[in-house]
């Protein structure tokens, strides 16, 4: 891929790079990290004079801030990170579908397809009608009883596919269903959570910035910030009366207009002591912006 | 297995059994029986003349009772299933793991799992100690930390493995300690969560028997009532208050002396006209019995 983007960007293949970084899930794990650029060095010594590799989560904040923030991440799976502005990281989830992924589309459709089960099963109660989500949940996996969904879950399990269950019931939501919306606030809520958790350890520089706590948000779901909002605000609310939470003023909600790509080259550049010219107010979206009243 | 249970008792294996009852998970699939049934008649003609084959809830609870009751199992997974006298029947769980089996060994291990990592994580707050069960985990996985736990979670995932984890919070529970404790109260809430569900289908004949209503309990989690009873009859005790529980007097708890396979024997005989003797109380052992003041 690197050979391929030097010849894209009309550069000889041949002639190594100054410096190349690279922003990879899995990049806190700095043994495995040793291991892949000393192999990249010996395969391949063509390709770049020096490595830069860290974690996709400071790609992300490196592509929208120099200053550091947090990213906050609900697709198919979800995350969530503080990079402080020393580049020291705190996470909070990441765990996978089975003990974590709060918030994300795979939670979400977990969370309405269980609702639905103890709801037939009269095991959980839920104060919300069922029907629309145990339709949408038959059609989409194109079954018709609970019994033959079970392939599904198990024979043939695909996290992405039950992830993409969470569309249908975004199309819930925007028609009104209570159920849907209800899953969709505490979506909200869980994603909030991660943001309280790594909340204690933020440098006061990202929380004391024009935009208050940057809040960098990468994936699919936060298309569906509308349904996401009122339960991301009550926790975030919540946070603010106990003491841990009373160092947040303000927080802005961002995506990312391009790839994190632009980050990690700009880590690579400094990683070599260059500063390559960064128009961060460029590079993202904001999409929503929160003063506490004090 | 049929024909070497014929020579083991010392019968022809050559002359058709005058019936076979096999009490079977699964056997609620009607079409997959008759699948079944119609194969053993091609594929083996001198097997038997007649065959029923029903459930494994049916053919605990024929070996404790000819009146129904309920059965409550939780050893890897969990389930529950109310049998009337009438033959019917009404289920509660037993899911699996991804969407069910509350109060299950896999169900607790995951609890704790989770329990530890969410608390590391500063995401969900625990007013247990972790450290016990922390080091227990790390030490039944043979893993250093977090991130190496996740290969058994995910990549070599075993649901057996996991649920194994359980008998070192059972050792835990023991030792007094009390996040282990805490995680066996809730899933003998759990449990007791899966009866409140189906008792509004239980017929009173159910209810106003000597024992109360039996609850045939199979698996080896029972084997830890001790630390799972406060939280049974906390939910049964709040049920009570409820309209739909006030008709649960009394119920009895037992564990099956003998295979399930007697009572599969008996619906056998009987699904042929004739009644095998048996000698309920002398099939299980009761080991908790409870009155509730009126």
């Amino acid at each position: 891929m690197v050979q391929e983007a030097k010849i894209a960007a009309g550069v000889n293949p041949y002639i190594p790079l100054k410096s190349l970084g690279m922003t990879l899930s899995g990049g806190e794990q700095e043994e495995a990290i040793g291991k892949l650029i000393q192999q990249l060095k010996e395969r391949f010594p063509k390709l770049s004079e020096n490595y830069c590799i860290t974690t996709d989560a400071i790609g992300g904040i490196s592509t929208a801030t120099d200053m550091g923030g947090i990213v906050l991440i609900s697709g198919t799976g979800s995350n969530c990170k503080l990079v402080n502005p020393d580049g020291s990281v705190v996470g909070c989830g990441g765990w996978g579908h089975l003990i974590g992924d709060e918030g994300s589309a795979y939670w979400m459709s977990h969370l309405a397809i269980k609702t639905v089960y103890d709801s037939i099963d009269n095991f959980k109660h839920t104060p919300f009608n069922i029907c629309l989500v145990e339709e949408a949940m038959y059609n989409y996996f194109q079954v018709s009883n609970r019994m033959a969904l079970l392939t599904h879950l198990y024979r043939t399990f695909e996290k992405s596919k039950i992830a993409g269950f969470c569309r249908r019931l975004a199309e819930g939501a925007a028609a009104g269903d209570h159920l849907s919306c209800h899953i969709f606030r505490s979506a909200g809520q869980e994603l909030a959570r991660h943001v309280v958790a790594v909340l204690p350890h933020a440098d006061k520089r990202l929380l004391e910035g024009e935009l208050g706590l940057p809040i960098v948000c990468v994936g699919s779901v936060w298309n569906s910030w509308n349904f996401l909002r009122d339960g991301f605000m009550e926790v975030l609310k919540e946070a603010r009366q106990k003491p841990m939470g009373r160092n947040l003023y303000k927080f802005t909600m961002m995506k990312l207009k391009y790839s994190s790509a632009l980050g990690a080259a700009s880590l690579g550049a400094r990683h070599i002591g260059h500063n390559l010219p960064m128009n961060y107010a460029e590079n993202v979206d904001i999409f929503f912006q929160h003063y506490f009243s004090l």
